[in-house]
This record gives C-alpha cells, structure tokens and sequence, in this order.
C-alpha cells in the first residue's frame, strides 16, 4: 500500500454557526485531511504536535480510521492548539474570534522513519518553515507533494511562503487568496501566475461554488454539491484535500485525467465534512455513501450532446 | 422549423464597466435572447416595442440572423426602452443610473398570427401582466414556455407575477431572487418551494459560478467556462435563455436529460457574450466558434471514475 505523509494542526476548535455552537471539540487540518484520506486505505501518517490536555480517546479514533500517529509528537506540560470561530448567516465567511497557538508556536516537526519515503506528501496550512521543513526531511523526492495555505502567510511570512510554493507540485487555495497571491482578478490568470511559482497543478477552491483544477493551460472543474443543509463548513478545504492526496496517494497517477477524478473526490468528501458539527460526519462516513454520492456527482455533471 | 416566440425588450443601453464605457448601444432582453437562438436555425419572431429614434440597421441585423421583426411595433414620436448602468469591479454587481421606460410605459404586445402555435415561448424579463398577455394570445398550448424575471417584479407585483409563474414550465431566475422569492436561503430548498408555485423546471443563474437546473428532485449543474477577460456582463442572463430556448425549440424535447443540454448551450452562447461590450460578439458568433467551446465545456466537466 503506498503513503501518504500529512503534515498539520492537531487540535481543539470552538465554533458557533447559525444552527448551533459547539464547546472545545475535535479539530485542525491534519484530523480533516487524515479522515478524508482514510477512505482509500492508504497508510497514513500525521505529523503534528499537540499538549497533555489533548484526550486519547481522539488519538484512539484516528488509529481506527488507519492513521499511523507515530509522529504526533505530546509536549509534556503544554496545551494543544485552539480556535474559535463564529460564521456569519451566509456560511461563506466567518470572524475568527480566538486563537490559541499554544504547543503549536514551537513546533518543530519531525517525520517518522518509515515514511520518509512516502509517495505522497499532503502539507496543510502551517507556518511555510514548518511545511519546507517536512519536505527536507524526505529521503526520496515524493511523488507527489500538496500544499494547502492561506491568506494569513501571505501577509506574515511572504518569501518562506515563496520557497515552500516553489517545491510542491498542487497548490490548493481559494479563490480570495488566489486573488491576492497573485494581483489578478481573473481566476484563470490567476493560476497561470502561480504556475510560474512552482506548482504544476493549481487548485483554486470556492466552497459552495466548486473547484477548479489548472494544468498546462487546461482547466477541469469539480462543482460543490448542492446541499438542502450546510450545517458547519468547518475542515471542508481540508477534507477537500485529503480526499485529493488520498485518491492520488491510492492510484499513484499523477496525469491531469486522473487529478480530474481526484479532485471530484475532494469534493465529494467535503460535501459530507458540513453536513455535521466537526469530524462528527466524518468519523462515522462509509464507503457505500461515498459511491453513492460519486453517482449524484456524475448525474449533476454528465451530459450528451452530439456534436453537429 | 420549429417556431420560438420570444417577448421582450429591444432597446437602448448605455454602459460602463472597469474596462471602458458606452454611449447608446443596441441592447434588450429580446435582442440578446434572438441572437443567441438563432445559432440553432429555428424560425423565431421577436415581440417587442420601440420608438422612431431606433436605427434601421439594428433592425436589419436581426432580420440577417434570421429573427422576423414583423412583433415589433414602433410608436409615432415615441423613444426607444434606455437603461444606463454601471458595473462595479468585481463585475458581480452593479448600480442603475438611468432607466427611460419610454414606449414600454404603454406597450401591449401582439403576437404575429403564425406564431400563436410557436413551439416554445420565450418570456423575457418584463411586467408580469405582458408576459401573461403575451401567454393568453396563444392558440395551441406551446410545448415549452419559458420565463425570465427579476427582483424588481417581485417588490411590485407580487401577485401578477405569481399568476405567470403558475403557467410556465421553466424559470430562469439569479441565485439572490430565487431566495428573495421563497425566503430559503438553500437553493435546494428555494427551488422546492418554486416548483410547488408552478414550474416543473426550475434554472438558478449564478453568474460567474454556472447554473443549477432543477427538475423532480433532480439536479444538474452547468458551469460557466473560466474566462480571462471578462469585459461586460450585460445580456448575459438573456444570452443564456435565448440557448436554452432556441435548443429546446430547435430538438422539441423537453425530457431532463436535453434539458441538461439546453443549459450547457445556454452557458456556452453566454461565455460569449461577456467578451465584448453589448452585443458585438453575439453577432459575429461563429457556428464553429460554438461547437469547438462546447468540447472545452466537456474537458471541463467530463470525468472517468471507475466505482469500486
């Protein structure tokens, strides 16, 4: 079976929509990425970091779900990462109204042995260091490294965020951010701009809009499926993007149709992630609900028509 | 040939835009709907209302793409329909400057003899009793009857435009207008509540993010092609349901699967119209500028997964 390697938070999140809210729950990138991934029986790894407060019942659940967490390092004493956040009524935007770093701020991420050779590596958002670091600690080049990240490194740490994009092969961003990485309004100029970066494959997300996949001047789009209720958006980019590494990390095939097919695997995995508060969705998901949902993606996109 | 009656505006517009601005341009639902339809070599007829400033040769540029003009009445000493608009930068919104109703203040529609049996009626956005009129006229039920309205109906003539409504079999209508008219904010849920009012087909436009067609609990999804440049949305909308219904009109049927055709040519013809200002594209389209779209609408939404 091949690897994926996953870099990311490990953590506590507080959110608040307008359906609900939520006490300190189960929560950070790599938890999203590792459950979505999940679904294709690679093996897995997370690296991250996390306190004593963390409760191993959680640990427990990602070993069940095939996740190796070797290489989720405890800080005796320390406290794990936290966030708060409150979305607006429209689900599309959401005030971060806390933000603990605690272990988080002096995270020094190590890979453990046995996955340095990993065919895939999924680096969700972080400190850029953090992410480049993961990739010098690779034996053997990956086959395939994702980088997800966001608007927040753009404006803190700018060049290291520049070296990471340089490294990776998919970029998975939204479309904000697209925007203000690159000064372009057009999506599709956009992504032409950071291909000159570094990845040959851009990801531009939109949430409830869908995804778009650029390559070589190509471009192939994944909607969102349209749901009667979005409960919790919280993890859906992360969930997008361990459905993509996984399916990758799974068929080892890098070509632009089967990103296509990754891609739609993405979102079908995160069309799950918001229908429930948190990973509850997630921890519970089945296969047969995945293959079925597959089937509604290509009833909501295939069409025939002859060309006269 | 199949006949498509189509009602609605032929007009002046001014325009500005990031890009540069308009004086006086041809512009009008009807116009913007014929032209698209007549890619499809149905027998169309426009019915409509102008003044004696409106120049001959707008009108013999409809008749050259094959649109009988016979509906389209001009009133002695009367000004032509002109809207003056103006598009904010991300070209999503925009602010109304100047709207002359002028001859439309009065306009009753006649519908031509020979198309009082037309296959398919378009209904472009108008005041809802015209539409209705326009609807009453017919000798033979139409196969098709299509229906294109906006917010501006719904704060002033609730009840007339629900009596349309009831009598149609498609609505085309925009993301925000679908929820102004059923109080959902889920689309899914929006377009529930408007097949109960009347339509077994239901299309949200949203722009930019493609369209949704909604029929018997079903759902598909027709993207609008990524563009570099977008110069001016204007007609757009009529340019989608001038595709949508010279399609529907041109094959006469009205199953969901050509359905799902008529959209993808709706969203096609309409990926068009934005490049140019007003019209200008639209009437130099190509057949073969359409048909080599049409495969770049398929790379972008056409996938192959194996299910496992």
């Amino acid at each position: 079976m091949s690897k994926l390697l996953i870099v990311g938070t490990v953590a506590f999140d507080a959110i608040e929509t307008p359906f609900g809210k939520t006490d300190k729950i189960l929560g950070g990138a790599a938890t999203y990425i590792g459950l979505s991934a999940s679904h294709f029986n690679v093996n897995s790894a997370i690296v991250s970091v996390i306190g004593e407060d963390f409760p191993e019942t959680y640990l427990t659940m990602l070993q069940k779900h095939n996740i190796n967490i070797d290489g989720i390092e405890t800080v005796k004493g320390g406290k794990t990462f936290f966030w708060k956040g409150k979305y607006h009524n429209d689900l599309n935007s959401r005030d971060t109204l806390d933000t603990q770093l605690n272990v988080l701020a002096d995270f020094n991420p190590i890979v453990p042995e046995n996955y340095k050779d990993a065919a895939v590596v999924m680096l969700g958002n972080l400190h850029p260091n953090i992410q480049m670091s993961v990739i010098n600690q690779m034996t053997k080049r990956p086959k395939l490294i994702v980088l997800d990240t966001m608007n927040f490194w753009m404006d803190s740490t700018w060049d290291e965020l520049m070296e990471v994009i340089k490294k990776v092969d998919v970029i998975t961003i939204n479309d904000e951010e697209a925007r203000q990485l690159t000064n372009e309004y057009s999506l599709v100029k956009a992504a032409q701009k950071i291909h000159e970066m570094g990845p040959a494959y851009v990801v531009i997300k939109k949430g409830e809009h869908g995804a778009l996949l650029f390559h070589k001047g190509q471009v192939f789009f994944a909607p969102a499926l349209p749901l009667e209720e979005v409960f919790d958006p919280t993890g859906a980019g992360d969930t997008f993007a361990g459905g993509l590494s996984g399916y990758i990390a799974k068929t080892e095939d890098i070509s632009f149709e089967n990103m296509k097919n990754a891609v739609i695997y993405g979102s079908n995995l995160a069309s799950f992630c918001v229908e429930k508060f948190g990973t509850e969705r997630m921890e519970q998901l089945s296969k047969e609900e995945v293959k079925n949902r597959l089937l509604q993606f290509k009833q909501l996109t295939q069409f025939e028509i002859e060309l006269q």
